[in-house]
């Protein structure tokens, strides 16, 4: 497939830059319109010519916001396109500020969700003045009965730029959407999210065993290790009667909630538009949406964020990848071995099996196993492995080398009708960073990454590499961060040399499409 | 389930203390005879009037290894029944030194694993002497092309102590037999486990692209998020031919796989002998194996095994709970629907939901989420939720509340068709610890215990309660870790006062059984 998208794509990159509707990182053997043409971030301000030459595969050029150009909490970004395995930057990046305005019906139908009016947006702001962000939350007025979220994004794009294209202009409105819908309790800090809406929790109902149906069972469930801690009083007689618990879910995990299903509107939208838009290929997607005094990261894919606090390093995502979710993938594949397609085995192996080895024993596991043991090949054997390879080079059905992300519904192991979608989640993993329990100085920063970075360059050398520049920075110089992002940038991509860019001891740099941001923390608690 | 058990077996206990062969936790109602009977560790040595003292649910008398008696390691132990929430203590626990000799056809017929003469059993020795474990496995003679492995375990049953007592009599031996398979290789530190038992590798095999079949998809695998850190040549030109990677196995992933696949035998063979035997209820399992330097704690349900060394805690298992296993079993019912018989919702909601409050918006997560969000409530989420309560009261179609051990195979939602068992996994995690890699002194210990002892008091409580004992006694005696389990399974328990068991600030003590190994590691180190 990238073959086929890379030959054409050389073909119309002209077209691209002046504005042709075809192009784009678009399927071209589709007639379809792009949903967005290709671009780089909105917030660089780049000009069709600059846009072109960014794509320059030879000198590779690093770009970063200009000094006149501010992102909000002087975030700094840099970027660079692949040495040549696509003739696009498939990296996309989105940084803004969102309003999200209360409504009386507080739902956004999902089939709409990139339409609605309420959720406003305005980015490339310089630092975030005269955006109302002074405003803290509970000092909202009447008339101004909304939340305001930051949002960081990056999307890593694959057989094509169009799902990191559309993902990066709409996925903050499908988070703005479903945080729209419990707007009114995450502004009332004070109490617990209601269980239901719109009505008094009713006493009655907490009375064991007073329904029908499964109920019952609860009368015995005691008996089934939960007996532990209860009084002990030596001769058994019938426990009273107990209430039935009610859970107590924390504002924290409404946030969670709305970003979750966010990736999931927005992966569905994607496969909706598809049959009016021509939308290529997939991505990952890591998000960070800075609510109510939290980071909340989102991560759907193989990208990173790491929090650099003092000499402290905090990952806050972990990577999704054959190998990291191998279980989940050949559990899948156990349970609805259809989707194998007869051509795969749930089983792993540590190489493909020949047919000569039937009847010998191989090393193997399935997903219940973390170990490996042998077992006696069988014909069954000789398919491929539903997760094969190591490392960067592992797997899903022989075809794609991460395993969470946004898209891909068309994508099929070559030359078959097996689909990979099935195996890939849109889910993100979200973890949450409270920026109020810390007080933050000018050197602590969040950075965000694609694997671009992260292939070449350890946590510890990203997290040295910051440090050390930034202390060599003025303070005050809101362009730091940026200057920070653009040396991190040139330190995973190296330099050209003998025909390879290389970087420090002589270590291959990264030949893929790099994009970083970094995100100065003191903001946070300063609410600038 | 238990009501029934309760009745029938406070009828029994005399029967079982004369050698009744239908008692011993056999469900009444069964006129098979039972696997074996009712006991406590056979390395207590306890006569059948001390069993029958043991059983005191008003005493509850804290039973310890007589001073005569030592187990390898001078491993301590102490165990107290529960207050009378079972007849019998439903706990039983293991400590053995297994000597695993070779075969020429190193493989156990999955039927018949508990009757293999080879996995040689020698239990209670006085701390190691006579059992030849001075011999190292480098030191091993021809005549004596053994592995020995140490072995502890502890088996929390429910719902009657059949399927606890068969555990902690064969577990072992099942271990040994999966070792059995693997000797020659564990032995053979020098060379990486074989991929094929019995062949040199193929170079002919490694070469891409010469087999048909799903290997034509690897052509194409680089396109799809595996170009990062190739060699950033600035043309795009067609990638050597790439070698096939085979995977690296370690010694210890085949140790890991063998204890996995033994947990997986034992829980088959209680399946199978429920045919023929009385085998009640299931049971958790916590094991260690100490094996060529190297500690595999592997763990089935919610006993735990933590580490004290120097004043540090390292939690060497995780517990599998309905909430802590809760999106792989919702994911199992979403995939499954049949599994939940029509009664219960994979979805989890905080509370159970009225018919009254169908068309209102409810909280509630799928197997996707890890935070909350509002659905509109339908007919279909009228049913009982798959996963429901917290804590120690969380349950799985309302009936048990751990979901990893051994046996239940006939277990049910009472007065329903819904079996539980394919809830339940039988897998163990596996952590291992390496006991080269320290210097151990005579206070650094591994203690097990079941749930009875980590409800009521925490890691930390447990490793201050351990350390200032074992500072307080003779490092040179021998008896002092079992004093030192004693301590701790009376902090758990509590003095009888006001009708309850009370432990330090007027907490409640536990009520259920409670059982404590304390492994020193020291001897881990000196081969003793």
């Amino acid at each position: 497939m990238l073959t086929r998208v890379k030959s054409a794509v050389a073909g119309f990159m002209g077209g691209i830059m002046a504005g042709g509707s075809s192009g784009g990182g678009g399927n071209p053997g589709n007639d379809m319109p792009l949903k967005f043409p290709y671009m780089r971030p909105e917030f660089l301000g780049l000009s069709p010519d600059e846009i072109e030459c960014s794509a320059d595969h030879i000198a590779r050029p690093i770009l970063i916001l200009k000094e006149t150009r501010r992102l909000p909490w002087a975030t700094g970004y840099a970027e660079v396109i692949n040495a040549g395995k696509s003739a696009l930057n498939e990296d996309q990046a989105c940084c803004e500020v969102v309003v999200v305005r209360r409504r009386p019906m507080s739902y956004c139908p999902p089939s709409t969700p990139s339409k609605t009016p309420t959720a406003k947006r305005r980015n490339s702001l310089p630092n975030g003045e005269g955006l109302g962000l002074r405003m803290e939350h509970s000092k909202l007025g009447e008339d101004y009965e909304g939340l305001v979220y930051h949002y960081w994004a990056l999307f890593d794009g694959h057989a094509g730029s169009g799902a990191a294209v559309v993902a990066s202009r709409l996925l903050q409105h499908h988070i703005a959407c479903q945080l729209q819908a419990v707007i009114e309790i995450l502004r009332n800090l004070a109490s617990p999210p209601p269980t239901v809406l719109g009505e008094e929790p009713d006493a009655d109902l907490y009375l064991q065993g007073t329904t029908p149906g499964p109920h019952r069972a609860l009368t015995r469930a005691a008996s089934l290790r939960g007996a532990a801690g209860a009084p002990g009083s030596p001769c058994s007689t019938p426990p009273p009667p107990r209430f039935f618990t009610e859970k107590k879910i924390q504002h924290e995990s409404l946030v969670i909630g709305a970003i979750e299903n966010a990736f999931k509107e927005m992966d569905a939208q994607i496969e909706r538009e598809k049959q009016f838009y021509n939308i290529t290929g997939g991505c990952t997607a890591l998000t960070v949406v800075y609510l109510l005094g939290k980071l909340y990261v989102g991560n759907a894919g193989d990208s990173r964020a790491i929090i650099i606090r003092s000499n402290e390093i905090i990952a806050m995502s972990a990577e999704f990848t054959p190998e990291s979710e191998r279980k989940r993938l050949q559990f899948l594949g156990y349970m609805q071995p259809h989707l194998l397609g007869n051509e795969f085995t749930h089983l792993e192996f540590p190489r493909r099996v020949q047919r000569k080895e039937v009847g010998k024993r191989m090393l193997y596991r399935d997903f219940t196993m973390n170990g490996w043991a042998y077992k006696t090949i069988e014909d069954e054997d000789l398919k491929f492995p539903l997760i094969y390879g190591e490392g960067k080079k592992a797997r899903v059905l022989a075809t794609i080398g991460v395993t969470r992300g946004l898209g891909d519904h068309d994508l099929k192991v070559h030359d078959s009708n097996i689909y990979i979608k099935p195996f890939l989640s849109c889910v993100p993993e979200v973890k949450v960073y409270n920026l109020t329990q810390y007080e933050h100085g000018a050197d602590d920063v969040l950075v965000m990454g694609t694997d671009g970075l992260w292939d070449v360059l350890s946590n510890q050398e990203v997290a040295e590499a910051v440090t050390t520049f930034l202390a060599n920075c003025d303070p005050d110089d809101l362009h730091r961060y940026t200057m920070a992002a653009q040396d991190l940038v040139m330190r995973a991509r190296g330099v050209l040399r003998d025909r390879g860019w290389r970087i420090t001891n002589e270590r291959l740099g990264s030949g893929d499409d790099i994009s970083v941001f970094i995100i100065p923390l003191m903001y946070g608690n300063r609410q600038p």
